[in-house]
């Protein structure tokens, strides 16, 4: 048993969502061989937990004690100071099976005007993105990684992305993430900042 | 930056009572240089996760992140499953601010008794004892582990130990915790298994 990965080594991606997998394969830099939860048909578990880091752990503490192998999960959402952090853990639950974040982005305008009547002059639009990635042994113990990309919720622009891209300005640009070349994106976001994270840590 | 632990390495306990420290260094088995987050003069963050494994890697972090050196933290309780995982992360609150665990029995009990009425035949005394431990880098990412023992909720019996300790039966056993040799308590104890799982991962 050991904390460190060994290039090459087969990950279980605690994922049902294919295209996930594949995402995380390139974000590994193809150092691993990646096999999507899904694919080995085991359960997907409730998201029980009230944080992304607790999310993280339990979806890949679920799949490794299962697969018997390492396994690999992330949990991802926008925070709004203003809403106290919602959607956090909800965000992906507030666009409804669906998966209407245009409708989304409806309720966190609605939310924040009637926050602004409310906290008058302390009110603000920062908002923040969080990936949390959690790698999980067979055994039970897990290592967690974090990235975070700071800005402001604007009213939507922008076609790119997905989810909540269109209503997120980062800190230092003039353009939502729906906006922006997805290269460009990809090079400050959240996720890529928690995977940077990861590899400093188990691949150095 | 890695996930290994270097003999001899200088390790923040994060914790402010000097005890604690020193019997963290023991289970560490002297080979680290620990140093009580206390005796640095770093604050004590208020513990607002819901699960162990959240408020172990709180702390943790708090400290690694202040003091610019890995940390290590640890939250446990006693979870009752008739109460719904209850005491769980409140295990210390229940006992308020004077450590009063003979009044927190008395209350354990009253509420078992109001379940065991609502619950009929499906009531249980069925609890456990969880030990979270997180390793925290200054860079924000950790590593957790968990160590557990099954038992069942009993009548008040024997005077070593601490805590709740009178009132759990480990299972196999019919002796309470606080009736037990402490040295073969400690030998089958929550905090023994997760510190034997974070010297497997980090000492190997």
């Amino acid at each position: 048993m050991s904390l460190s990965l060994i290039p090459g080594q087969k990950l279980i991606a605690a994922t049902h969502n294919p295209g996930k997998a594949v995402e995380i394969a390139a974000l590994l830099e193809g150092r691993f061989e990646i096999v999507a939860a899904g694919s080995l048909g085991l359960p997907e578990p409730e998201e029980t937990e009230t944080t992304f880091v607790g999310n993280a752990i339990l979806k890949a503490r679920h799949a490794a004690m299962r697969a018997g192998m390492v396994a690999l999960a992330d949990d991802s959402g926008l925070s709004i100071a203003a809403l106290n952090g919602d959607p956090g853990v909800y965000s992906a639950r507030w666009a409804g099976p669906a998966k209407d974040f245009v409708r989304a982005a409806e309720v966190i305008w609605h939310k924040l005007d009637t926050a602004r009547a409310a906290q008058g002059e302390a009110f603000t639009t920062t908002a923040w993105f969080t990936c949390a990635l959690a790698v999980a042994w067979p055994e039970g113990h897990a290592c967690v990684f974090e990235g975070r990309i700071d800005g402001q919720i604007v009213k939507p622009r922008g076609n790119r992305g997905f989810g909540y891209d269109p209503v997120f300005q980062p800190e230092g640009y003039d353009v939502t993430f729906a906006e922006m070349d997805p290269d460009a994106k990809d090079s400050i976001s959240h996720r890529r900042r928690a995977f940077a994270q990861l590899k400093a840590a188990l691949l150095a």
